[in-house]
């Protein structure tokens, strides 16, 4: 089958084997997939990965152990857990110590014409949410990740850094909740999506000065020493920051501050699709203007130089 | 100024004296105002209040003590605190014990030509937000108490009891929190109103098997015993059941089950004003199918019959 695989590069193999779908596994034909920020991570030295890129994709279940799958359009979580371990158990299978994940540690991913994925990682697709907007199921969730860890109050201020397509999804989520929200970033017509959704949101260089030590919660999405350093600055004493962002390499920052002032720093990535599935089901997540461009996937490598591009959003790609 | 009272009964006054500001205080000219079912409890005896009736409405301020409110159309928070009993310096003053609310408890309240609230009870309506949407921030401030005072997970599945006016409007801002959430009520056409919004929604006889102690969180926004009864069916052992409702009278419950089943039972009152406002201007929840029709201040004692109508929705009073 065709896939886009990394090695010392990204190539576009046109002969890649099919993937073989064990006992409790379901083999997915991608209809379409989602280039990440991890994807271009990895492409960095991020967890070393080698083989097949993509986690955030929408499909057909072509084969299954399970009958009642077959046919099915699926998302799919992208932790392939043991099951059985002490973790699993006790019902963090995102944490599995055993875990596999997809496209980015040990197992193929998506940006390919087959995806093999375990039938527990499986969620059937509504009726009425589209192909364009189920292939967003996956960072929707990693949103949702936020208020599933914190209890995130209607009446707290709560500040956004970083408007990426990561950043647009969870200023999205929060607002929902009926915070006092501001959305920082460096992209006009970005933050213009938000803005057009009730959203307060300005430019790095244009935090009011309010903001400054006054957030309950600060979200970073930048992955980036400097969004880092502007949420700490936004972050009241005893407040919480959520570490949002997955990158390559380390970061200089400054963790004294954040003893001095108690604050609590909150790492937070995969999250529960389910929910994910409702609020685009529900109408209350705008995903259409988070895509930037979709490409074929013998465009594959075009695609990628694409999504490279700063300030570019979601580029998709159809196998 | 004419008035709604409640004294041995309802009656429409001619000449009711005009409420007379106090320094801190302004005088709101009333625009619209909604009867709640706690106006129909306080004519079963609720409270013993005795006095004008109205605690939902919007209007502009006419005289403050602080000019900067003058001529700024807003809604006000029903609790008029002390602002330095131990409770207020808590943070607190919803619960300030020496607190008078706003008509419920020795405050005339707004179905008059003027209503009289402290400044700090006020909040500026947007401009994006309607009149017919601001009378409604009230009652959304008491469903937004609930995420509020409880970490409610997307993933959590959530069962609110009851189809009244606060009913659907705690059912559209749980929603919005991505919950597998199910409305429960005895009206087939309020529930269509969530259901166009991606909800389900049964009837009280057709309540899903799979519910029964199978909810993490469970609200009873009916005040009645046979809704509390369905609603310990539906919670989960060791869910939390929320009781929403204020009514007058006693009714006869077993709390012993909520013993052995280790459930919470969580009571909420008034809620938060400014996240309600935001939640209005960002078109997140719909309060206009909830309103049911409008009188003028004359005809306020035919509205209040049409209140007490079964099924009736949101009555509004234009004075």
């Amino acid at each position: 089958m065709k896939a886009l695989v990394y090695g010392e590069a990204l190539r576009l193999a046109g002969d890649y084997p099919r993937p073989e779908p064990g006992p409790g596994e379901a083999l997915v034909r991608v209809d379409l997939a989602g280039i990440c920020n991890t994807d271009l991570e990895i492409m960095r030295g991020y967890m070393g990965f080698r083989g097949v890129l993509g986690h955030e994709f929408v499909g057909v279940v072509e084969a299954a152990g399970d009958a009642a799958w077959l046919g099915r359009r699926v998302v799919g979580e992208i932790n392939c857990a043991c099951g059985h371990c002490a973790t699993c158990r006790a019902g963090r299978p995102t944490h599995c110590p055993n875990r596999t994940t997809v496209g980015i540690d040990r197992h193929d991913g998506a940006f390919a014409e087959y995806v093999r994925l375990p039938l527990a990682n499986l969620h059937a697709v509504p009726p009425g949410v589209s192909d364009r907007q189920a292939v967003f199921a996956e960072p929707l969730a990693a949103a949702l990740e936020i208020p599933e860890q914190a209890h995130i109050r209607p009446t707290e201020r709560v500040a956004v850094v970083g408007d990426g397509k990561l950043g647009l999804l969870v200023a999205q989520v929060l607002a929902l909740l009926g915070v006092e929200l501001t959305a920082i970033g460096r992209h006009e017509d970005k933050l213009a999506i938000l803005r057009r959704r009730g959203v307060a949101a300005c430019l790095e260089g244009d935090v009011p000065s309010a903001l400054e030590r006054a957030c309950d919660v600060v979200v970073d999405c930048t992955g980036k020493a400097e969004g880092f350093a502007l949420a700490r600055r936004l972050v009241r004493p005893r407040g919480r920051l959520v570490l949002k962002s997955t990158f390559h390499g380390k970061n200089e920052v400054d963790l004294t501050g954040a003893v001095v002032d108690e604050v609590a720093l909150l790492g937070s990535r995969c999250g529960p699709f389910a929910p994910a599935l409702r609020l685009l089901e529900r109408g209350l997540v705008d995903v259409e203007s988070l895509v930037d461009s979709e490409y074929v996937l013998d465009d594959g490598l075009r695609a990628f130089e694409r999504a490279a591009t700063r300030g570019a959003l979601k580029v998709l790609v159809r196998p």
